[in-house]
């Protein structure tokens, strides 16, 4: 097998993903299950794609008291389930009406188709290196997601293994201590320039893949590359290529 | 899929195995690596089969200084070389000497082969349920050991992600906790009637898995299950059938 040149100097050992829009598609699959439950209750006038945008808009901020250290570290599930009840306000759905169904629709992140390309791309890539998640998704979730899309990781280290969240440090850093390589011989590949350049910052080899439809049709945000990534490609299996091809 | 009726009163989502002498061959193994090793530096007279039994015997031993916190947690990688050397000296071997073969010679515990109807039994039982290995390895080691072998792991939690070292309870509760399972919801598969007699006190469903031949032809030990298990199998194939047959 070949390897790729690459700026930290080291052989890559390990590819690890981001998950939610880089190796899967979360927009579509939250609208549709947000949809059948809008459906289901007869909520009228209810914008499936809008309330997916407003519940994954509170991702990032959730995250940030835990970054911080403003807030102990609680598993994603738990701040996906606060950000969905908040969410469910904002657009005048009254929570308590559907408590007894709000874990299962909470539990959508775990249903979520991935890409095309994806499962063939991993399958591939996973001959020459050991693949995983680096999400800020929580273990229990990214085995269910694999299990259900198919996803042929070799190893899934959740965020709350590692007990960091993105673009912490200590997530890059955690997941390549577990694996027992040095950070530079793990490459992040994700869709986000911000991921990239905190793994860059943690001495992380660096992938992009564009996926321009993440956040729609309107998509103007991460089309591009905007750091000196090593490799930039438009797929898994083209970034794979790079690692089983001489 | 058809479901398990357990002890525990609760639906299998997961089965996690002991790993060395349940999924793995570990004394022809490290045998065969210690022989080669030997061979390869003219150690006249030399046992390989009694030096991996050796090596193995000071396994528990220095696992225990971590169960009962006399020592703090430090990895398996860690214990196995410690344990190397100690027995190099035990065999009148000066470890020193051989400085810069030692961590390779270490690696033999990634590098074991699968009994001969794991990964078949491992495959099929995997399309039923969670699949994991749980073993006082850690992670690094198993997502190698995983990949040589062909194990396909749903999931890998090693010892230094709960750190615990079983049979304490936590190494299972922290296990089906990551998994956010219920500890009846958990099974786990070993050759070891202690390993499960200490799983079934934390609460999880257990499936002995007889190994005759785990510790040579002499074998004596865990050649019977010795306790009320869920199942009693005599390979993981068999163990699969009650989860994909009806």
């Amino acid at each position: 097998m070949t390897h790729v040149s690459i700026s930290t100097g080291r052989q890559v050992q390990a590819v690890l993903f981001d998950t939610f829009g880089t190796v899967v598609d979360w927009r579509s699959g939250v609208a549709r299950e947000v949809a059948a439950f809008a459906a289901r209750h007869a909520l009228l006038g209810f914008d499936a794609v809008r309330f997916a945008d407003a519940w994954r808009g509170r991702y990032e901020p959730s995250m940030d008291r835990v970054r911080t250290g403003d807030r102990a570290f609680v598993p994603l599930d738990q701040l996906h389930r606060e950000n969905l009840l908040a969410t469910m306000i904002e657009f005048d759905v009254n929570p308590t009406e559907y408590e007894d169904e709000l874990d299962e629709l909470n539990g959508v992140w775990e249903r979520l188709d991935p890409w095309g390309d994806s499962v063939a791309g991993l399958t591939d890539l996973s001959r020459a290196v050991i693949i995983g998640p680096l999400s800020n998704a929580n273990l229990a979730l990214l085995v269910r997601m694999a299990r259900r899309a198919g996803l042929p990781w070799s190893v899934i280290i959740g965020s709350d293994v590692t007990r960091a969240y993105k673009p912490n440090v200590e997530a890059y850093h955690g997941a390549a201590h577990l694996l027992r390589l040095d950070p530079g011989e793990v490459m992040l590949a994700a869709a986000h320039n911000m991921d990239l350049a905190a793994a860059q910052g943690a001495g992380l080899a660096t992938a992009f893949i564009s996926r321009p439809t993440e956040l729609g049709p309107g998509q103007t945000k991460d089309l591009l590359p905007q750091g000196n990534w090593d490799l930039v490609c438009d797929s898994i299996p083209a970034l794979s290529r790079h690692f089983t091809e001489s």
